[in-house]
C-alpha cells in the first residue's frame, strides 16, 4: 500500500472527526493530511496522530496535490466542491446524498460490492448509514437464497443528525426530568423520551427521504433494481448506533440455523444471538465497534420463506466513517 | 346503568391507579369500592373521588358482595384469586396474561368484539397493551378488506413493566448523563439511551412471549385462528405510550386514502396523518389520551395489496385501564 495525500472536508463535524479517528486506528498510510471545512468551523483545532492540526477554510486551491478526499459535508457542499477536487486529480469519497443515485457514481460497501469502485469517474459515494448496515447483513443471505422482499423498521439514534442533535437530546433529557418543557430546535418535536416517525423530508408518496434512501440505495448496491422493499424510519432517544427490525422473504427457503451459520462467516458481521443467555444486539453494545451486529434470527411466522432479524451498528463508524476509510483502502490496494 | 359494587385488585400498582382515575373520569356508577392488594402494598392510601381510601390485604372474604372485580395484578395472583371472586358472584375483568388464551374466557376489546363478553363464565380477559392498540387500528380495515398478513415492530415504553422500570429509566438517565455506569435491575441491560429487543421471556421458537401474545391474542380477538402474523417487540427509553410500525396485506386492495377515511370514522381511533404539516403520531402526544393514534398511512412499496401504518397509544390507558373500564361499562349496560 503506497502512501497517500489525503484531505478531509468537514473535518470539524462528527463524521469528519470519526474519519480521522479511524484513519489513525487503521494506520492508514497518509503521506499528508489536509483538514478542510466551510467558513463555520475553519480555524478550529483537531488532533491527529498526536499533532494539533488547524482546519483550513476550503478554497480553489484546497485539493491541489490531494489524491483521496473524504467528503464529510452536506450534499450542497459536495455538489459544489467535488467537481473541483476531481479536476485537481483527487478521488472523492462522498458521505453525502449528492451523488449516490447518479448512475455514473459507484455506491460502495466494501463487504458487498467492492468491484463497484473499479469504475469511477472520480467520485465514489458511501451509502446512507441505515442502508450500509442493512446490506452488510442481507447480502450473504441474498447470495445464497435470493431476496424477494425486504421490510425494515428502523430505530435511529440522534447522532445521525449531527452534533446539535446529540446536544439537544442531552439538554432536553435534563429539562424533561426537571419538569420543564423543552423548546425543540434540531427536530420539529421533542426527542427526549419520545419517538419521531420522521427522518429527513417527506416525499410525494408519503414516505420520507430517509425511507426512500433505504429503498433506492439497497436496490443499487445489490444490483436488484426491482427488489420489493419498503421501510419505516423512526428517530429514537438513543445517542449512538442505529437498529433495524428486518423481515425478509427469499426465493429459496432458509432456516434460521442456516442463516445464522452464513452470517457467522460473513465479512463485517458479528452474530449476537443466544436468547437462552439473553444475548442479542443492542445500541449500547454496537457503539464503538465496526461490525454490524445481527441477532434475533428466526423464522418469520407469517410467511413460508420468511426470516426475521434484528440488526444494529454504529452509525458514525460502519454507517459512515469506517465505510469511507475502507473504500480508500480498497482504492489504495 | 345501575350502580355497581366494585373491587380493584392491585390498586397500588400503575394500572390499578389508572383504573381508579378512569372510573372517576368516566363517572362509573360505583356503589361501593373495595381496594385490594397482596401484602406488599396493603395499608397504603389511595385517593378516589376526593376520599382517601386504604388498600386492604386481599383475603377469603374480599370479594363477598362485589359485582365487578378489576384484576390489575400478576398472572399468579389472578390464577389464585379469580376462582374465589367468581364463586362469590363477581365478574372478574382480568388484565393479566392468566386467562387470555383460555377458550372459555372472552378476550375483549369493546371497539372490536363487544359481543364476546356476552358469553363469559365469570372471567373476561383484557388483552396485552400492544395487542389492544393493534386490533383497534386494524379491525376497521379487516372488516372492509380482510387481513391476509400482519407484520409488527413495536417500540414499547417502560411503563409497561411497572413503576420500578419507570423509576429505573429516570435514575439510569441521570447516571449516564453524569458519566456513571448504571447497574440494571428492572431489565437485564441498561435501558437509558439504549434499546432492548427483548420483552418477557423467550419461547422455544426464538420469539419472546410478548411477541407471541401479539400473534395469539390478535388471532383470537379477530376470530382468525390462521391469520399470518409475526412481531418483533422492542423496549425503548420512553416513559409512556407504545408505538408500532405495522405492515399489512389485505385480500382486497385498499388505497391509503380509503384506509384513512375508514380509520377517521372508526371507534377509538384518531387519525394523525398530515406529513405536509409534520403531523404524525408520537408517544408524547398519545400520553394521557384514550384514542389509538394512527398515521404514516401509505401504500407498502413492497407488495401490491400492502399498507404501512404507524400506531401509537397510551399503554396504561387504552392499553390497560381504559379497556378494562369499557368492558365493565358494557357489562353494566
Amino acid at each position: 500500500m503506497g502512501e497517500v495525500n489525503i484531505a478531509v472536508l468537514g473535518a470539524g463535524g462528527m463524521v469528519g472527526q470519526k474519519v480521522l479517528e479511524i484513519l489513525e486506528e487503521r494506520h492508514f498510510p497518509a503521506k499528508s493530511l489536509r483538514l478542510l471545512a466551510t467558513a463555520r468551523s475553519a480555524g478550529s483545532k483537531v488532533s491527529f496522530r498526536g499533532e494539533n492540526l488547524t482546519i483550513e477554510e476550503v478554497d480553489a486551491a484546497s485539493f491541489k496535490g490531494v489524491e483521496v478526499a473524504f467528503f464529510c459535508a452536506s450534499s450542497e457542499a459536495a455538489r459544489e466542491l467535488a467537481p473541483q477536487a476531481v479536476r485537481d486529480g483527487a478521488v472523492v469519497i462522498d458521505k453525502s446524498n449528492a451523488f449516490r443515485m447518479d448512475p455514473r457514481v459507484p455506491l460502495a460497501v466494501p463487504e458487498v460490492n467492492p468491484q463497484a469502485i473499479r469504475e469511477h469517474d472520480g467520485i465514489i459515494a458511501s451509502p446512507n448509514c441505515s442502508t450500509i448496515q442493512l446490506v452488510v447483513a442481507l447480502y450473504p443471505l441474498h447470495q445464497l437464497a435470493t431476496l424477494r422482499r425486504v421490510l425494515v423498521s428502523t430505530y435511529q439514534s440522534v447522532s445521525g443528525s449531527g452534533r446539535e442533535a446529540v446536544e439537544e437530546l442531552r439538554t432536553q433529557t435534563v429539562q424533561v426530568l426537571a419538569g420543564e418543557e423543552p423548546a425543540p430546535q434540531a427536530y420539529p418535536y421533542r426527542i427526549a423520551f419520545n419517538l419521531l416517525p420522521h427522518i429527513d423530508s417527506f416525499e410525494e408518496n408519503g414516505y420520507t427521504r430517509e425511507e426512500m434512501k433505504l429503498v433506492r440505495e439497497t436496490r443499487k448496491i445489490l444490483r436488484e433494481p426491482e427488489l420489493a422493499i419498503a421501510a419505516t424510519a423512526v428517530r429514537v432517544p438513543v445517542f449512538y448506533a442505529h437498529s433495524e427490525s428486518v423481515v425478509i422473504e427469499t426465493e429459496r427457503s432458509l432456516s434460521s440455523e442456516e442463516a445464522r451459520r452464513i452470517l457467522e462467516n460473513a465479512p463485517g458481521v458479528r452474530v449476537v444471538d443466544d436468547p437462552a443467555a439473553l444475548r442479542y444486539p443492542m445500541p449500547e453494545e454496537a457503539t464503538g465497534r465496526d461490525e454490524v451486529l445481527v441477532g434475533r434470527i428466526r423464522q418469520d411466522l407469517s410467511a413460508p420463506r420468511g426470516l426475521a432479524l434484528w440488526v444494529v451498528a454504529d452509525n458514525l463508524r460502519k454507517g459512515a466513517a469506517t465505510n469511507a476509510v475502507q473504500i480508500a483502502e480498497l482504492l489504495n490496494e
